[in-house]
């Protein structure tokens, strides 16, 4: 008989409120350890979907801690953001709403024509000069709406209205820029990679637009979002002119107040959903090719998790012969709804009637828990396999 | 490739208050064929402990329908019992409290002194009549402490005061019992193997027999208690010098108002603890024998589950390499409870946070959509042990 190393890869979304994906992920393979012993090989990736708990989600993958530096929050004010590097070196990784987020100005009246993108640019230079080839971008969560004018800004970039003049930052003076200056731009911005983690598929403008749907929730007025629109659709039409890349229809566009409107045209950004760019980074492809099983989980199974979340983005890395189970905090999907969609079984984590305070409280322990109950069952599934090798 | 066709054996208790065994066995076969497809063995033994719900999940595993007798109650009324016979006509299986239980005579005052077993003995005559060769009886939930006195009178035994006249039925008429005349008795009564399903381990009398403990439920006052437990114990006197049996020590003998105590010496019943006794009847072990796996479950799977309850049942009879896995209301122990029982995984029915009223409410559904999930894995293991053969 073979040795039995069955290979079980971990690779949970976080669950919202309770748990980090890497939180998530250790419960989850010390539950699966205590079922299958110390010859399992356990491989840990805790993944994200491109929004809040990303960075935490690839410095885990790492096993980096995050760096720290004084930027600017979406009104101008001195901040200290977290970013990180891999520990080769070669990629950079920014959560944008580290610097422009929306909570960081709920303390002061919202600004949603002057909010600008400025403060994630200084993390991006930060990068640049520490010789990343690549930089990982997660954008959602932003007060801003300025079409990433404030992010190439940062970068060197000038906005000029006809009389040669900056224009004033944010989304108020987009409808005066006359022409793009990057004469001064930063000269590795446009030799790295920029891979852009998107988490909607709205376009630049119009009533599906960046202005029109996020606007008000960043305290644009009716006014203000009408304003806003023809400012981003002003700054489409001049940077297609400069560069041939039209932006203005492009899914994902739309996403934090249109920053892809200068980073794809003008840095040659790629734009990715966030899971799919997660898995990409973390190369789970490559690390579930030799996996005899795969586990993942978030805080809530529905049919959002189908749609461009993590367990999406782990079903379609996974080879077809390998059984992929979720552990989540609540299944709402039916049985049938889980069938056909690829994963093999999905079990919550509550042992009997329990309130999701409770639930929360103790999820940690819940998932390991349920882990090991997964891990038997898939130890009988692996080892039989083990022994027909 | 050998043809697949794992065997999966569903053997289930029911879940208290929601569910039969029987419907909880069909909705978990469903759950596990959806997920193994057609070519899977699935067999379902509806379980249960020797209380409440013995009778239908015996019935239910002989796809058999109750039969319905006029009898009487504790305290003599005409009451209609429900009983069953195997479709080979050599197994009867009697439900005591369908004639004596609590509550029945609930709708008036208690009558801890007189309340007897006599109805039960009524079944129990129908079923010699009919020529069965087995009788199993579950004993608990009786209203009577008569020490099966009741029962034996109706079998055609008559118990004797010092001038030859009946004594009064009921406990009362104990302590004045002279002699057993048993020269009337049905004369199939001895023919018959007696299988008595004890619930309790309580010895007949003392602080910790069956009028002490179980009287006050039953309507007893503390001289109540005195007045049965002097009558057990001077009816355990008498049977012992008349058959060399001595009742009195012997675990169980305290059920059901001591009806152990004529039902052992003077009829060579045995006492099996209950779910025991229920695997034995319906065969499970030689069931097992070729399983590939073994589902079970219960309301609430805790320490009680694992000491004389179902799941206890099922695993003294599964073959050690045969995977059990519980599906239960909630699961209360933990993994390493679980991990030390035996048993190989436990999932609870529940999705999420939820209410007991909710779970109660849609248990068969989720019984069902856990058993899919479960069915999933036991596929891949399943599977894959096919391949081996």
């Amino acid at each position: 008989m073979v040795p039995w190393h069955p290979t079980v890869v971990i690779a949970p979304d976080s669950f919202k409120g309770s748990l980090t994906a890497a939180e998530v992920a250790a419960a989850m393979a010390e539950g699966v350890r205590t079922a299958l012993g110390p010859h399992a090989i356990i491989v840990e990736c805790p993944l994200a979907d491109g929004g809040e708990g990303t960075l935490d989600a690839l410095l885990a993958n790492w096993h980096a801690v995050p760096r720290f530096i004084d930027t600017t929050d979406a009104v101008g004010r001195t901040r200290t953001a977290r970013y990180g590097i891999s520990n080769d070196g070669v990629v950079g990784i920014i959560e944008a709403a580290e610097a422009n987020g929306l909570p960081h100005v709920s303390d002061i009246p919202l600004q949603p024509m002057h909010a600008d993108s400025y403060g994630v640019g200084v993390i991006a230079r930060t990068l640049l000069d520490q010789g990343v080839d690549e930089i990982v971008l997660c954008i959602g969560g932003s007060a801003s709406t300025d079409g990433g004018t404030g992010l190439l800004r940062a970068l060197g970039t000038s906005f000029l209205d006809s009389d040669g003049g900056e224009v004033e930052p944010g989304g108020a003076g987009l409808v005066r820029i006359a022409s793009v200056d990057d004469s001064q731009l930063h000269p590795r911005a446009r030799q790295v990679r920029w891979r852009v983690a998107t988490d909607v598929d709205n376009p630049l403008c119009g009533t599906m637009g960046a202005a029109a749907v996020f606007g008000p929730q960043k305290g644009a007025t009716p006014q203000n979002v009408i304003d806003l629109d023809v400012g981003l659709e002003h700054l489409s039409r001049l940077i297609n002119a400069k560069t041939g890349v039209d932006i203005a229809e492009h899914p994902g566009a739309g996403a934090a107040g249109g920053m892809p409107a200068c980073l794809v045209p003008l840095l040659g950004a790629e734009l990715t959903p966030g899971a799919r760019l997660v898995t990409d980074v973390v190369g789970l492809r490559e690390i579930c090719e030799s996996a005899d099983a795969v586990l993942t989980g978030e805080g809530s199974f529905d049919s959002q998790s189908l749609r461009g979340k993590v367990v999406r983005g782990v079903l379609d890395v996974t080879p077809p012969n390998c059984p992929v189970v979720v552990i989540a905090g609540t299944v709402q999907l039916s049985a049938a709804e889980i069938a056909s969609s690829g994963v093999l079984s999905a079990f919550s984590i509550a042992n009997g009637p329990s309130n999701l305070a409770d639930m929360i409280a103790n999820s940690a322990h819940l998932v390991r828990e349920v882990s090991v109950q997964v891990g038997g069952l898939l130890g009988v599934a692996l080892g039989a396999r083990g022994a027909c090798r």
